[in-house]
């Protein structure tokens, strides 16, 4: 009789486990239907629906539907975040700038459209959040441009990057590039590898076709991606 | 008597312009208040109170909240594209490729945050809309998208740009990076032509340095734009 009890009920990790499943299903049908309908045009019954559980289930796991929002927003900016800082810290400690940049934008495309539904909702609903929740998730987004800004600023430093554009403006084009896929990225359009690649060789070379390499050696004149 | 009566009564040509000013005026709300709310989480009222007016007073213009929002979505893009038209036909026929390119990214980025409810609207809620007006729209983005193409094709053919690049990953990503300045562009930035000039010599040239110039006279290493 204890032994059959021990099978039949859960153990706590058992159940911590199956609670974050659930959590998780909730948050995907919470970025998937911002993504759809919008913060204002969604009800907690859409997000119950679309997760396939009644409404009252969900406030066992989030207060409100702001509360939801705050953290499909963390969670979308979060995971394209950590993707980013753990290529980079895979790098060798004096790696190239160019790869540098490479890894970042290899990460940071890999990771946004893996979760589609969560940077979606991010691009598509951030100007029609309530206040609260837009400051915090506004310190995110500017903590991470502050990383892409310090990796500017390194290449800046060592030469690597010409010192004539504006490195405030090349970050925010360089982001929109990336952020913008999200609109328009399906797989029949070449894989996401491909398109890491392009936009890198695009971001440090140019459309321009370059005349035939004339740099010591080391100093390729065209860098090769991946 | 007659002179006072044509000096009161609204001419009708009066008349229409009045008309077309109170229905721009609903669409600058609508804009406005799609951009905020989605839309899904627009009403007409919405609009109305946006607009200073009644909600009834609205159907005089448009049948319905799917009208308004096919115009806004048909307004947006148009300004655009008729913008970057009209500035590639003040061109001179055989003006070379970089002054073609940079014509076209000044003129949409400058139209696009010019208006920037009707481009951030159609950004923001693009996913959200019924099916009919999407595709409506999607053929109207396309039709944009091609004079994209050809103009990338022709670089193309002239030998102006390098052929080792997928030119419709590359068409996407400038698109994507001139479209997203509708989410953090502010005149603090500095000036959109400023913004432009850098998204021109960043396209063409990279952001590695270049060795100095040592391609024949009149084809300069680095174009610069404007």
């Amino acid at each position: 009789m204890v032994a059959a009890a021990l099978m039949t009920a859960p153990s706590p990790e058992t159940g911590a486990r199956k609670s974050g499943a659930t959590r998780g299903r909730i948050l995907d049908a919470a970025a998937r239907t911002f993504r759809a309908k919008g913060y204002a045009g969604t009800t907690l019954n859409d997000i119950a629906a679309a997760a396939g559980m009644q409404a009252g289930s969900i406030f066992y796991h989030f207060a409100s539907k702001e509360e939801l929002l705050g953290e499909v927003l963390r969670i979308g900016i979060g995971r394209v975040f950590d993707a980013v800082r753990q290529s980079a810290a895979a790098l060798a400690p004096d790696a190239p700038f160019e790869q540098r940049l490479c890894a970042a934008i290899g990460s940071h495309l890999a990771m946004l459209l893996k979760h589609g539904d969560y940077s979606s909702a991010d691009i598509r609903i951030f100007g029609m959040v309530p206040d609260p929740v837009r400051r915090v998730h506004l310190r995110r987004r500017q903590a991470y441009g502050a990383w892409w800004r310090q990796l500017l600023a390194e290449g800046r430093e060592r030469g690597a990057i010409r010192a004539d554009l504006n490195p405030s403006l090349v970050r925010m084009l360089l982001l929109g590039a990336m952020n913008w896929s999200t609109e328009w990225y399906k797989p029949a359009r070449g894989s996401i590898d491909a398109m890491a690649k392009t936009l890198c060789t695009l971001t440090l070379e140019g459309l321009l076709p370059r005349i035939p390499d004339l740099a010591p050696a080391g100093r390729g004149r065209r860098f090769r991606a991946g």
